[in-house]
């Protein structure tokens, strides 16, 4: 079902997102702190879509519509909105079969800057047995597009697309794989036995401490706890369902 | 005389340096396999000046003006030049005392992307005691530059800066070091037993493979072989001199 000669990249920035050839790719957005996480979670947790919004103004005209509105600026809720960023706001009865407009720093921007891949999923530790499952079925490229921070290399979304490399080389052929690939595999490597500790030297970890979210952390590194591959159809992120799930 | 709290960061991609402000900052540009490693070797053996020059059209001018020209495209050296990009051809008698007109796919153009820095130095295993004990001295941000592959993401212009990250860590804040610095730093101890195992997997390197450039690879990963730092003033890298060396 796998083709070979396909490939597996990871792209370290969405500023980078232009030297790839994405256009018949999955692209797996990445932003461990917390963007992603929180889709995994909320999605898991019954609300019905999420659109993705790059601007403050755009999460306003999607309330008018009856949607919740989510946002969240260099880590912190912002004052007006319904829910921030935190993975355990997406966990009650209140967001139940509920649509989301979600503004984040970097995660949706980056699934904006993505648009033109052939498929954009979100990736987190928190789906990602589920993910690598599916993306080993699919026949196409696979681009790992870590958030980073404004722009910026980040190690936390580095190290989930090791995990993934981890897991998906043996369906790779390793002279496809290129070198941020292999540098993330490495990473990941060194920092798996104990991720939480080996982001105590990451600036943004420190950035968040500040933020006293810990217990978000924790809990975005804790593997498989929201089983759900959420994909971007017509503009908004929605569960990849159990029958695509097998005839994508 | 070097201030705590100065930062000590990485870039991995000329395409991305817009994200520092690099104008209070020592900039070291990082190519090392081979611009910046060449560089090195040309300096110490006697060649008076290099210009980095963007454009083949920018060599031939400079040819007229008596330079000899050096380029090289995709890892081959081009015809009608008189010097290609490998180390050793910047060892011979032939180059003593002459000016060099230097393009490369990646180095040189790393260079251009950096030019409103505070300074500039070329950076390789071949300087990287000399460099390091100079960057300790300096009261300055210093930023490492990697060169890269087109702007992609490489391995063996993280492990130099890596390798700067590990010589330095303790003259810089930790608590100002991100995420990039880190990732190298990590990078560079899984790898400094043996880099060129190491970077047996790398794509860069399979693609030097092709070209028969092992002796190239081995050299360039080779500490302290020209230990010289180049240095841009007006518009061409010369050696850093020792009277500068310790009045700067």
């Amino acid at each position: 079902m796998s083709k070979p000669t396909r490939t597996l990249d990871v792209c370290f920035s969405p500023g980078l997102i232009h030297l790839y050839d994405i256009k018949d790719s999955v692209v797996v957005v990445i932003d461990i702190l917390r963007a992603t996480s929180s889709m995994c979670v909320a999605l898991h947790h019954g609300v019905r879509s999420i659109v993705p919004v790059a601007s403050v103004e755009e999460s306003m005209a999607y309330r008018e519509r009856g949607y919740l509105i989510g946002a969240e600026r260099n880590g912190e809720m912002l004052d007006g909105y319904d829910l921030g960023n935190s993975p355990f706001s997406y966990m009650t009865d209140g967001v139940k079969g509920r649509d989301i407009a979600l503004s984040t720093t970097n995660g949706t921007q980056a699934i904006v800057a993505a648009n033109h891949a052939y498929t954009i999923v979100a990736g987190s530790f928190l789906n990602l047995d589920v993910l690598c499952n599916w993306l080993r079925l699919q026949d196409k490229n696979v681009l790992l597009l870590c958030s980073g921070w404004k722009n910026s290399f980040n190690l936390e979304d580095t190290l989930f697309a090791g995990a993934v490399v981890e897991k998906l080389e043996k369906d790779f052929s390793m002279s496809m794989m290129r070198d941020a690939a292999i540098a993330a595999r490495h990473l990941y490597t060194v920092a798996k036995e104990d991720m939480y500790g080996f982001l105590g030297e990451s600036s943004h970890r420190m950035r968040l401490e500040r933020l006293q979210i810990e217990k978000d952390i924790e809990y975005c590194l804790t593997p498989n706890q929201a089983p759900v591959i959420p994909i971007l159809q017509d503009g908004a992120l929605r569960p990849l369902n159990h029958k695509e799930h097998k005839a994508h």
